[in-house]
């Protein structure tokens, strides 16, 4: 068993894997930015270790400085939680080499599953669905028309090198086809000097739901019961939900069965996410998948009962699966409101401050609050705008969104600006009480919002 | 369904309490005593009406201020919480000629089974086994020692009419009897002016077990799973799981049988719970019935799902039970520990005073901590001294003795002595951990306690 783990994160996800470091009788040691000096997570660590100014090049993207921090508190491990360095392959394989544990799969997994067209591939060959498109880059109208009819419109037109949403063409219909081929290509030429595009068919209305996996050394997998994560603004998820009200156990036992396979066949070890795209036919299609613990996985805990990061930190000692399939049963449902220091407003804008006023509404049953702040400290510039989780799970799912409803309504939280309303706001409406939400539900109800915020002033 | 509910009570159950009336979407009002101002249940309330003075007589025991702000306010409504009223069966009387559902058992049964006499009675007539003893008082020495002999030494004997310990005298041998029933008689006669002794085969080694039961108006009952409550002090709980270890799933077959069988008999409608003594033989014993929602009804929650005071309102509604008997199931194991303002030193004497400093370890699957105080708020000198509930949930004992350790250690209160140290102590003794302990264990760890102490100091 691993003796002393250095948790390579902050805010809340580093005060929870503290926590599940100490509950295991490991010893705990921070590393924090200057920033953060006066965070939770570093008064609950046993041992601090400050690795340098605000900015996250230099301190929690600042690999050198982590694991020198490791190998002086003399750790055998490390957590990287998400986010930062978590799906990082060079910092998962400089772990390796320094002799450090890397709490995650292995660096060759990070790596293939960290570039999106090589993992749509490998998903591909080995059986997952993939969203229908051309193979790699068009190389002419015609040879795009020819895939658009083929795979159905409407379809997107990508730049083969794009990644920040340059160089794309939504395609409705064929006689658009050709001026969106040039613009697209033009912009990408632009963008990325490249001028390569390919085709994928867009996937109207659809639901976002993950399935995660778990994995040991030996062979051993077992996948967990699925997430529903549409509620996203700016491609960044808002509201999480186990389980998916619009899957059936059938669905849910061919997705385990996919990802389970898939998990076998890249030989993947520890904790993943595989993320799906649900159509309206609910048909599935691999988007990508997490190599790491992702920021919902607490309503997963929540229904099924079991600690994720316990559980990641035993395999990561060796250990087996402390867990097999027929174990991972549905209590229930969870809820997860992610609250974030932001200005809705104006297109979520995060909002760093001093937080003056600080009251969480804890206790009664089905209520778990995971927060990375205190009354009195401030949100430094830096980082993501995530604050707190607020997890309710209860046996109904109505019942579960009544008391989220009142947790959020007693919650306050002043100094900075936060989506707290707009939360409140959101499981009230009538797409998401009956579970009929897809990706496009916080865009859609944006306007609804405004006009209700107007009533009330 | 009820409109507008009054809370007859204060701390961290009106809390509770308001919050299950808020998640139902019915109104909450709250009575508060002037030394309550500031309390959070007076904040959370929709509205407030001060009845009174700090002490408990001339406030959350009037009756008459209770009722009449409850009409003031137009509640349709009283729940007592536990303690103060909620036994009173003169209050219950006055809630209904008052036309205030009063959201527990009808007052006939609630004087029934507060005349802790008539309860044995009672029991014993319907096949609850009780505690052996005389019928009534004993007339005689001879008569003493014949019923000692049938029932078997160590025996207690005890003033008929006695209630506050005095009286009481444990005969562990027939040749002690004589002199033991004279000094108890004399001691009755001046303390209760009267010299009727009777006897109790004294139980050793007990454990706490009790089980709590949910009936509804048209004849439903449900057992919930039995709670073991051995961990007391001065004969109040400190510590309090579910399920007991030391039960097999045969014996909470035949105790929940039992109970219910009990509950149709009595006609008792709400939620009530049966306390057991159970010897080193396993025989169960009655002891008394609580005839309103206990302190530790949380493990209960925890491990079952149900919201019991949410179920408490809709009772006394007139909707049916939302469960039955095959609903309830055993999902992990629940702890909770009593955080009390005491001086564990001094005989556990209350401590009042200011919170100057309050830190409560919120997060991580299984924690709940249901709390009564703020940080810069004053604990009051009148009520009793709990100050919040920490429970901690998980499948596995162990993990929940281990995830109980590090709450208790993170968890941090200034300006008031807590007994924060001395449960983590308890729990991590090797009778807690193998589940072995009695209700002698807290006096007889308190020599170890101490020298714990001291070896820190």
């Amino acid at each position: 068993m691993l003796k002393k783990i250095l948790v390579a994160n902050r805010g809340e996800i580093a005060v929870q894997i503290i926590r599940a470091i100490h509950d295991m009788g490991i010893t705990a040691v921070a590393v924090y930015s200057e920033a953060d000096k006066d965070s939770l997570f570093v008064k609950l660590a046993d041992e601090t270790v400050c690795i340098g100014k605000g900015p996250s090049d230099d301190s929690y993207l600042n690999m050198l400085r982590i694991i020198n921090a490791a190998n002086l508190t003399g750790c055998d491990a490390i957590h990287p939680g998400y986010g930062f360095l978590s799906e990082n392959a060079q910092f998962a394989e400089l772990c390796e080499k320094c002799s450090l544990k890397f709490i995650g799969p292995n660096y060759e997994t990070i790596s293939l599953m960290g570039d999106k067209s090589k993992a749509r591939e490998k998903m591909n060959d080995i059986g997952v669905p993939v969203i229908p498109g051309s193979n790699g880059a068009v190389s002419s109208v015609l040879e795009a028309e020819k895939t658009a009819k083929k795979i159905g419109f409407p379809v997107l037109l990508k730049s083969a090198m794009g990644g920040g949403g340059k160089g794309i063409r939504r395609v409705d219909h064929l006689e658009d086809l050709k001026s969106a081929f040039y613009e697209a290509q033009q912009e990408s030429r632009i963008s990325y000097n490249s001028d390569e595009i390919y085709i994928e068919k867009l996937i109207c209305n659809a639901k976002h739901v993950e399935m995660q996996v778990l994995s040991d050394n030996y062979g051993n997998v077992v996948y967990l019961p699925e997430r529903d994560c549409s509620v996203q603004r700016n491609h960044q998820k808002v509201i999480e939900e186990s389980p998916c009200t619009a899957i059936s156990s059938k669905e849910r036992t061919y997705l385990g069965s996919i990802v389970s396979q898939a998990t076998k066949e890249i030989g993947y070890v520890n904790t993943g996410t595989y993320e799906f795209l649900m159509d309206e036919s609910h048909n599935f299609y691999f988007v990508e998948m997490n190599t790491r613990i992702q920021v919902e996985y607490t309503v997963t805990e929540a229904i099924t009962g079991f600690e994720l990061i316990k559980i990641q930190i035993m395999i990561a000692s060796g250990e087996k699966l402390p867990i097999e399939q027929k174990d991972v049963l549905i209590r229930g449902h969870a809820l997860e409101c992610r609250l974030n220091a932001e200005d809705v407003e104006r297109n979520f804008s995060p909002q760093p401050g001093k937080i003056t006023n600080l009251f969480f509404p804890i206790g009664t049953l089905g209520v778990r609050i995971d927060s990375g702040i205190l009354e009195g400290s401030t949100v430094p510039p830096y980082y993501d705008s995530m604050l707190a989780k607020i997890i309710v799970s209860l046996d109904s799912r109505n019942d579960a969104i009544d008391k989220m409803t009142r947790v959020l309504s007693e919650a306050s939280i002043d100094g900075i600006k936060t989506n707290l309303e707009f939360l409140k706001f959101l499981i009230n409406t009538n797409e998401f009480k009956d579970g009929s939400f897809n990706t496009n539900f916080v865009e859609e109800n944006m306007d609804s919002w405004r006009g209700d915020q107007n009533d009330k002033s």
